[in-house]
């Protein structure tokens, strides 16, 4: 198996500035071209902890990928520490240069010094241009090992990582094992409950396969990760452990997918040629944002609305004042109403409304802080259900839109 | 300086099906209470990966904090691992089950033996009872150094850093040296002309205050960071070198804060008494999640439309038909109309609306792909902008939102 490390370089990672989602969007590409990412390492724009972090990942690994600090400004070193360790030293490129000259011509900028610059590069390493940004990714060797350093800004990371690096490793590496993954969203278990019930059939698995928990936001997945040289063989081992799991677990997958459940509701969407809206309280524009961050979501999303207020919840969305004095805004009669309204309003054929108490304030001995009210409605036919959350509002928004995204695909069917 | 290390257990990590959300909180927290944290690392459920990451961890730190790999699952084998590692083995702790048996009784469910297991820990370690969940903190101590392992589930993990291990680890070390940040918001320019114009300022700063520049999404955050035994002259000098350079910033600094805009918004709509609204198109939804995230927000915010469809313009924003074909639904007039629009429907003082062209699809020679339109209104005041972002859908989402609030703010004064 070859094996891949990747260090995440920025002292913005350190004190908490901004969460790495570089590693695990680029972990996961790994794992699908067949690459096990085994140590994943973060440390500051540092010299000796950069220098410590590469020489130890080199030892273990036989690929390590390195995002950040290779911007134009001071506090950026990676490029000069690993002329350092490669023991190089940097050396004018004119192609580099050549990129961004054409990237600040499309943005009707001129070149500074500073971004001059950028064009140095480390005589023994090969140069990768960046079309997406003006830093160059550098590719070194030594010893049979592989280190590439690339942009910490995320979709030229994502460039870079799809157009460049994953084609030139693939090439290199043609004969890695391969690894697969299946996932299923379980309903209507507790991790210990579920994990009782699976210990036989987890005893018996093959030992190239293994089982995982991963309790996420109100609904378990469970995934079976299987690693062999036999890509054939092994398709057909995960195959038959998905079956014999679907069997156990009867009536309580809600998808048997690696893919989130937005993605899933996606693809049941454009394949049926539905439309879908969406009318939110506690989920505050959540839901939402989920379809709209996926490219062609506007195929069946028609809108949503964020009622925040009772007013909003009677005037955009025609729920009825005395329902919502009578039963309260959280209740079933104001999802079922916040849904068909939804519907009604955008012209769509499903609809999901969630009505809660995120918290931490707001509750009431009767509702307190986590109760949720999520409706479903798909033409006619409405469903809804009372959830009783966490005390955490962050836990109670995303268990929301779990929960309503799985009722959602049930009522589907 | 004590040096603290972070280290995240657990598969999930590394095969990019969770981003790990944690370190980036844990980091922040560790660094307001005057923890330095100088190194991440990342390991799968493997016992030699978790050996050999805690054992270099503690070589170079005084304190390591581990979260992950404690569910009561198979796939879960932190805790039996740290057993090995420090030597020790497991015992059954009667505090721990009664903390179980009271979080079981909370749910209305039964303990089932898995559950149970949890309430055997390691013998020479200091136990602490997590209160959010079923499985118990351990603290280690070796040779003047501590290692705590805790849950990896989010909201859990913040519980018990906030009210255990926080109070503990300031306890035990209360004369830390002092770390302050100072963040700064600034518009119009690129990283590398801001580094152009800083460049004195940047020679002349005091060896313990370090500058660094982070490109966020449209903007650039500049942060100052000191490290300091003597806080109060910490504070005094990071004041000084904050003044100096928004002297140099005049009129592009859009917030001098370490928050986030909604957080730097939501100040300013809370003390002026002001409500406020969306109304969004190319952003989907994730202007008013990153407002709804916010405690409290029910205060001022009033609700939002997401008006995917022209439809969702025209009907409920009472957009124009007429402009939508004239000037195009990605245009000034549109995006004005619907900020007004917004106003009116959710009876709020201030609104932000946005319409543009997300991509990866839909561009057009007059308008490619990241082509938006922002419109900003406070009572009668509008005011709009067209800005033209990246071709990447996620990248332009979050610049439009960035953008969008800055000019609100700005409108704002």
């Amino acid at each position: 198996m070859i094996q891949t490390e990747i260090i995440t370089i920025g002292d913005e990672l350190l004190i908490g500035q901004v969460i790495d989602t570089n590693s695990a969007w680029m972990a996961g590409e790994l794992n699908r071209a067949g690459f096990d990412v085994r140590y994943k390492t973060t440390v500051g724009d540092n010299e000796t902890d950069i220098i410590d972090a590469v020489s130890r990942a080199l030892l273990r690994a036989n690929i390590v990928l390195v995002t950040g600090g290779i911007g134009p400004t001071k506090d950026d070193i990676t490029k000069k520490t690993l002329c350092r360790f490669f023991d190089t030293s940097l050396v004018f490129d004119e192609s580099v240069l050549a990129n961004i000259q054409d990237i600040f011509r499309g943005m009707n900028k001129n070149l500074n010094e500073l971004t001059i610059q950028q064009a140095y590069v480390p005589e023994t390493c090969t140069v990768i241009q960046n079309r997406m940004g003006t830093a160059p990714i550098t590719w070194f060797e030594r010893d049979g090992k592989i280190l590439v350093s690339m942009p910490g800004v995320p979709y030229e990371m994502q460039w870079v990582m799809s157009y460049e690096i994953l084609p030139r490793l693939q090439q290199r590496f043609p004969a890695v094992g391969a690894i697969l993954h299946q996932s299923f969203w379980v309903k209507n278990y507790t991790e210990s409950r579920l994990a009782l019930l699976l210990e036989d059939f987890e005893n018996r698995l093959p030992a190239f396969i293994k089982l995982a928990y991963l309790p996420t936001s109100g609904l378990i997945r469970l995934r079976l990760t299987g690693k062999h040289t036999d890509s054939d063989a092994l398709r057909l081992a995960i195959d038959d452990q998905s079956a014999r799991l679907t069997a156990l677990l009867q009536g309580n997958i809600v998808a048997e997918t690696d893919a989130t459940l937005e993605q899933t509701l996606d693809v049941v969407f454009k394949s049926r040629g539905l439309t879908f809206c969406v009318a939110e309280s506690c989920t505050g524009g959540k839901l939402a944002s989920l379809f709209t961050a996926i490219a062609g979501c506007s195929q069946y999303f028609r809108g949503g609305v964020v009622s925040y207020s009772n007013e909003a919840k009677t005037e955009i969305l025609q729920v009825n004042p005395a329902d919502i004095t009578y039963y309260g805004a959280v209740s079933q009669k104001v999802a079922e109403q916040m849904a068909l309204g939804a519907q009604e309003l955008f012209h769509a054929d499903c609809a999901i409304a969630v009505t809660g108490i995120a918290g931490p304030d707001g509750g009431t001995p009767d509702k307190p802080v986590g109760t949720v009210w999520i409706a479903v409605a798909y033409g006619d036919h409405v469903r809804s259900r009372r959830f009783q959350f966490s005390k955490n509002r962050e836990n109670n928004i995303l268990r929301s839109c779990n929960n309503a995204m799985a009722m959602l695909l049930e009522l589907l069917g």
